[in-house]
Order: C-alpha cells, then structure tokens, then sequence
C-alpha cells in the first residue's frame, strides 16, 4: 500500500482528490492519504511565517513547524517533495517514478516564499510548471492524481492507460463519437469503414502530424518503427 | 468583473477554489465564477459520452451536451479554452493574458477523449504539462487561481507579485527566516548586515547563479541590465 503524507495549513482544499483516482484507490485498500496542518506543531503559538532576514516584502515559513510534523510522520525512507517554481519539472516520466515508490511525503507552502534550510530536509524540489499560484495545494493535488492512476490496479484493466498521451509518445488522434452527422460536421469515412487495418494506420498518421506539428520535441527521443518512420516522412514531404 | 464559466461534471470538485484567492476575488466583486453540469443539458437521458467510432477502449465526451451547454452561457466574446494533453503549454505569459480577458469557458473532460468536433468551438486548446489527469478539473482549478490571482486589485498592494519567480524572469534567490540558529544551521552573515546594497548584490548573483544552473532556457530571452551581464560573466567563471 503507498502511503500519501500531505503538509499544508489547509487540509480542507483537498476534498477534490477524495471524488477523484485517490477516493477509489482507498477504497481498494491501495492508498493510506493523510493532511498534516503544520500549524499543530509550529511553536511560539502557532507561528508558521516570519519576515525575512534581510528585508523584502512577504513572509516565509518557518523552518520549525516543517522539521517537527516531518519528524512525527513515521517514515522510513520517503521521497519528501517540496513544491517549488524553481525545482524539476513534473512531468509523466517523474509520476511514474513516484508511483513506484511506498512513501512520499509533500510540503504545501502558502506565503511568499521558505526558509531555505527546509530544503535540506527535502529529497525533490519540484515545479508543476512556469507559473505562479496562490500555494502549493493545488499543485500536490495535481501530482498526487497523476501519480496514484498509476499505482498497479487503481484503474482496472478495462480502462488501461496504454492510450494515454504520454504513455506512447505520441499525442493523440483524433475520435469521434455519436451521432455520425453533428450539425453538418461528419466522421470521417474512414472511422465508419470497418476496416481495422485502414482505421490503425489512419490514427497512427493522424498522431504523428499532430505530434510533428504541436510537439516535434517529442519526436526527439521516440523509438520509431519502420512504419512510423516512413510514415513520418511522408507527412514532412506532404507539409512542405 | 471578470466572468469564468467552467463545464464539469463534477462542480462540487471546485469547492478548494472558493477557500484560495478566487474565494477572496468574488468577495471584492471582482470576479463571477459559475460551475455548469453539461450532464444536466444531454439529450437521451443525460447522456455525456459514448463508444468511439472505429473502435477501441473508453468513453468519448459526446458533442451535442458540451455545444448546448455553451450555447445557455450568455457571453460575448470568451476565450474557450479546452483542456487538452496536446494543447499550447499552460505558463506565466498564457496566464497574464487570460487575467486581461473579460469572460473565460473552461471545459473539463472527465473520461478517455473529446468527440473531435468540440474542438470547433473553443479558442484555445491548453495543457498544464506532460503528464496524465484522471481529469481536467484540478488542471482548470489551476488555471484560474494562476489567472485571478494577477487581476488589478485581488491582491492587496502589500502583496505584490512582481518578485514572484517568473514575473522577474529569474528564479528567486534563497531566503531566511528567524531563528538564526535553526538545528546548528546559520543565516548567511550578508543578511544580518544591514548593508543594504551588498544585501541586493548577493540576492542579484543568488538569482543568477540558481538561473543559469537549472533553468538556463530562462536566460536566453532575458533583457539583461550591465550589471547583470558582468554578475553573470563572473558566475560563468566561478562554475567552470
């Protein structure tokens, strides 16, 4: 069972996650989530933030009450991840390497900013993106629903996530639903053909014009076949 | 006023935005906010998804319930962003030009893809990062607090954002708080001084040298002052 250790002066934010991945994973008995409000343990009378040393706008969370609730977490060897706009970017290669991992501990902060000593207590300073949000609790949250899908046996089988974008590389094609005819806008032929073989190849050029065009950053370090590949150099001559 | 209309299926998983800045801009009246089940505008029983024509695994989000939805929302001129895997990169710039947009539509999908046609609606097709949600509300949750967050008045003066990380363009240099002797870890003795500009010299070079060492991709479109230009010479020397 993975075990989810949240630090933050506002557990209740996190009520989303328990309509979410993280609710089911409890209840299949594969996830033990818990909020911890530093708050509780912070000395001098609750006192989670002071002024900076050195002047400057904005108060900074104090190393005490982070140290004491990590300590009285019962951990054996964590990842503690500290939410941070200037640390590795999480992306699905690092959600996949947390999902393999029994504990994981993650620091919320909702000020300006931290005392940096915190980090010596962190194993991963990690950044959701280049952009700056109110705290660290949306952020978590976005982490721990992509990290806990991928847990073995969250998802069930009927709803494997070998499609996902990401997981093959390549981004997805397009798909269609019902009705055939949505106020003129039709499906395409092909889709309605039957014919697997000619629907296969069809997604699989329709991913990698979309890839080439969007994202060739992910084309970069993708493991090609043969039929990619010439698939691939037909879209760039059909581009020119 | 800014208005921000969000289709979910699950509105209650928006309840952590009301305790963050959101909560704080609807009060100062500044912002409207309105959650729409697009379940409740679905034709043949509430109907939302469906099988992909030409077949494989998961449920489509169907056209007719996302475009009737839309249709009831009486705005003028939105951006209708998509959350989308394969869209534009969510970042600081995207953001600064959504706090400047008068009525915002998010639409959150919640199962394997989008009937494709949905897309001839929306403005913008927009991802959080490379990685896997189980669904877009956590990613639309933090849009909006990056988004509200930078419209003129939510944030008291006191508070200002332009020593974010991003908003400067370089990532933030560390910082301390008391005690000064936290655990036999000490405050570096600049920031003790008082001497104001060696304080600003050595929080500039901090901020340099953290820059060109983690994210040197921030430097490249920087508009660098002398001053930065010769710290950031002797960083490059100091490193090798």
């Amino acid at each position: 069972m993975m075990k989810i250790d949240i630090l933050t002066l506002f557990p209740e934010m996190f009520a989303p996650l328990e309509h979410s991945i993280v609710g089911k994973a409890k209840e299949k008995g594969l996830l033990d989530i818990r909020y911890h409000n530093f708050r509780e343990h912070a000395e001098k009378a609750r006192h989670v933030d002071d002024e900076p040393y050195g002047g400057g706008q904005g108060m900074l969370l104090r190393a005490q009450p982070i140290f004491d609730t990590i300590e009285k977490i019962d951990a054996k060897q964590p990842r503690i991840i500290l939410l941070d706009p200037a640390g590795r970017r999480f992306d699905q290669a690092f959600a996949e390497e947390l999902a393999r991992e029994e504990e994981l501990i993650f620091i919320c902060g909702h000020y300006e900013g931290y005392d940096e000593r915190i980090k010596t207590l962190v194993t991963d300073e990690v950044s959701l993106g280049d952009f700056v949000l109110t705290g660290g609790e949306l952020a978590a949250m976005t982490m721990v629903d992509a990290t806990v899908r991928l847990i073995p046996e969250v998802i069930g089988k009927e709803a494997s996530h070998q499609d996902d974008s990401f997981s093959s590389g390549l981004l997805e094609y397009p798909q269609y639903t019902r009705p055939y005819d949505f106020r003129g806008m039709t499906v395409p032929d092909v889709l309605m053909s039957g014919h697997h073989e000619n629907i296969r190849k069809w997604r699989l050029y329709e991913s990698l014009r979309k890839t080439y065009q969007r994202r060739p950053d992910l084309l970069e370090n993708y493991a090609f076949s043969d039929e990619e590949r010439a698939i691939l150099d037909q879209i760039k001559e059909e581009l020119q």
